[in-house]
């Protein structure tokens, strides 16, 4: 492995709270930073050495930044991949662009997950409104009309409940490709985050259990409920994953538990894929002695994994902007850890800060 | 109490690595940080918003400085009264100009602490070489003759043995003003950090046990191997200290606890006292889901004083130049926290990271 030394100047695409959060995790570790974003009020640019802020295709900006910094990581995965090139021709990006094309697509995603033998929605890839008709006349109902790019906190998608949905779904996800979904019927939905490192090791962090709330990720409990065959199960997944798309740094995979195993006797499916630190790992910075945000300095800056068993039981709670008011009262919470990104301008389902409650000794689980 | 709202912009004197862990807690809370500070290399300015690098006589950058901020606290207690002043003409300072008088003076430190029944060792103020063997024909010794004013880390201090040392212990003292301390047997060294809101709240985290090398900081190990009488008394001490003084912000109390209560009834005599976080409480970070960074931040933004009870036992253990090559050791231990403050030059005896090692539930105590 590659150690860089202490005081190495680390690469983060994107300056929102994720790298902002890897920014204040790498200068625990005594490293410096340096953002590349494309609107200098990105919350991340408050807590880092250096930034550029430029368009994604700058090429000029691109290289200047390439040629600044030791290594490069990301906060986003849906950077351009012409982006990565331009940086990875002077300096070494994690992940690379072979795991970003993947997790920039969703029907990418599913095929890969489905030769790697793992579990998931019955789905199919829709290119045109008469696609969608024809397949809807034998696809089980409800189903989800994802884009298969950009999507995120459930922009890009729409819900099919019967078969006169096809046009407003096609138009409201308003892209030339899609991935029609059949709706699983889950009896939970959880979350793992594994890292790996440059030279193939893999740790994984306890199963997260969430809860989603207008598509927005609402709470993470940790540990999930539920038993240890399933946990072995989601942690597989996981791990798989990481380990045959040759991930270097982060791997967050979204998981539906179902009731009962399925024919293939799979209880678990992979839902999608992000490989970044994640919203359901953010209680690691106050339950665990490495945070997923030092985990992937660690992966990229070629230190050794950390530790990934929690000290503290935990509920991660998101802030949104209609939630503010909140605050008083998380403030005033003994076991509570506030976190606020820093954004000045609070919107109605924006994601504004979160807290962590811890909720007693590990331990005891 | 004035409630500073997310986003406001916090002062801070001073760009060691104190300031840099004041500005992290402080960016958690979604606030801002302006560093002042007089070289352009100073750790914290690598995590922080904003910067004035000038010198702390230069009235037009601190009234600048004053003018930008929302509030304004300090990791040094030793910025000159004259500065303090000046911005405080414009902004509320936490802690104000009356406890850093104190603060700054060992003389004043030790008349205040005897004023508040609070025992010290026997000590007397001295102004010169005859002074001191005058003084020295009746004095205990050994002792200690130290600097009044801007030592720390042992520096500005000489031993006493003999009589014969008085001209030598002068000269190394190296000030006008010192004050000559007789030697405490001790049985051990405690620390209590405790934090003072603007309404007089005042709460305070376990005793710390403390061990020095060379006179700087070693090892801080919690909970401290004392019982509860007298961890209590060391906290009474740090608690009165604190409210006598009127702090706003932190006040960090070094005691020692003797083998045997003395003649007052006293097991534990105040050392010296530092109105800012302190190295003793570096472990708060990674033990506490308020660090005493935090603390600060909510004490001086007007936000209710956090919880001092730790979620961990741990050992805190500084890491000085001559140090760097165990970090190897830390980063590959699952229970160490490694610390580095991005000093980008490592010399023998300079503070350069620590690393928390977390050593079990604190609920088993």
């Amino acid at each position: 492995m590659n150690t860089l030394p202490a005081g190495s100047i680390i690469g983060i695409l994107g300056g929102g709270q994720l790298g902002r959060m890897i920014a204040m995790a790498a200068a625990r570790l005594g490293f410096r930073c340096h953002i590349y974003c494309s609107d200098p009020n990105e919350p991340a640019l408050q807590v880092s050495a250096f930034h550029t802020v430029a368009a994604f295709d700058d090429e000029e900006a691109l290289t200047r930044f390439a040629k600044s910094v030791s290594v490069v990581t990301l906060e986003w995965e849906n950077v351009p991949l012409a982006a990565i090139d331009t940086i990875a021709a002077h300096v070494a990006v994690y992940p690379g662009a072979s795991v970003l094309r993947v997790a920039q697509d969703r029907g990418l995603e599913k095929r890969f997950a489905r030769e790697a033998g793992i579990g998931t929605a019955e789905f199919k890839l829709i290119h045109s409104l008469q696609e969608l008709e024809t397949t809807l006349e034998t696809f089980p109902l409800p189903a989800i009309l994802k884009s298969t790019r950009m999507g995120y906190d459930g922009k890009g998608q729409a819900k099919i409940q019967s078969r006169n949905d096809a046009a407003a779904a096609w138009r409201d996800m308003g892209s030339d490709e899609g991935i029609l979904e059949a709706f699983v019927p889950f009896e939970r939905e959880v979350s793992v985050i594994v890292a790996r490192s440059q030279d193939g090791a893999v740790v994984a962090y306890p199963v997260c259990e969430n809860v989603h709330r207008n598509h927005i990720l609402a709470e993470t409990t940790v540990p999930a409920a539920i038993d240890n065959k399933t946990s072995q199960e989601a942690i597989g997944i996981a791990s798989r994953l990481a380990t045959q798309l040759h991930v270097v740094g982060l791997l967050a995979v979204e998981m539906f538990v179902l009731k009962e195993p399925n024919e293939k006797g799979q209880r678990v499916l992979m839902n999608e894929i992000a490989p970044r630190p994640h919203n359901s790992g953010h209680w690691t910075i106050d339950a665990c002695s490495c945070s997923q945000y030092e985990m992937l300095v660690r992966a990229v800056c070629g230190l050794p994994l950390g530790n990934t068993t929690p000290h503290s039981k935990s509920q991660m709670i998101n802030i949104l902007g209609e939630d503010l008011g909140k605050c008083q009262g998380y403030v005033a919470d003994p076991n509570a850890c506030l976190h606020l990104y820093g954004k000045s301008e609070a919107r109605t389902g924006r994601k504004m800060g979160h807290v962590t409650i811890l909720k007693g000794s590990w331990s005891e689980c």
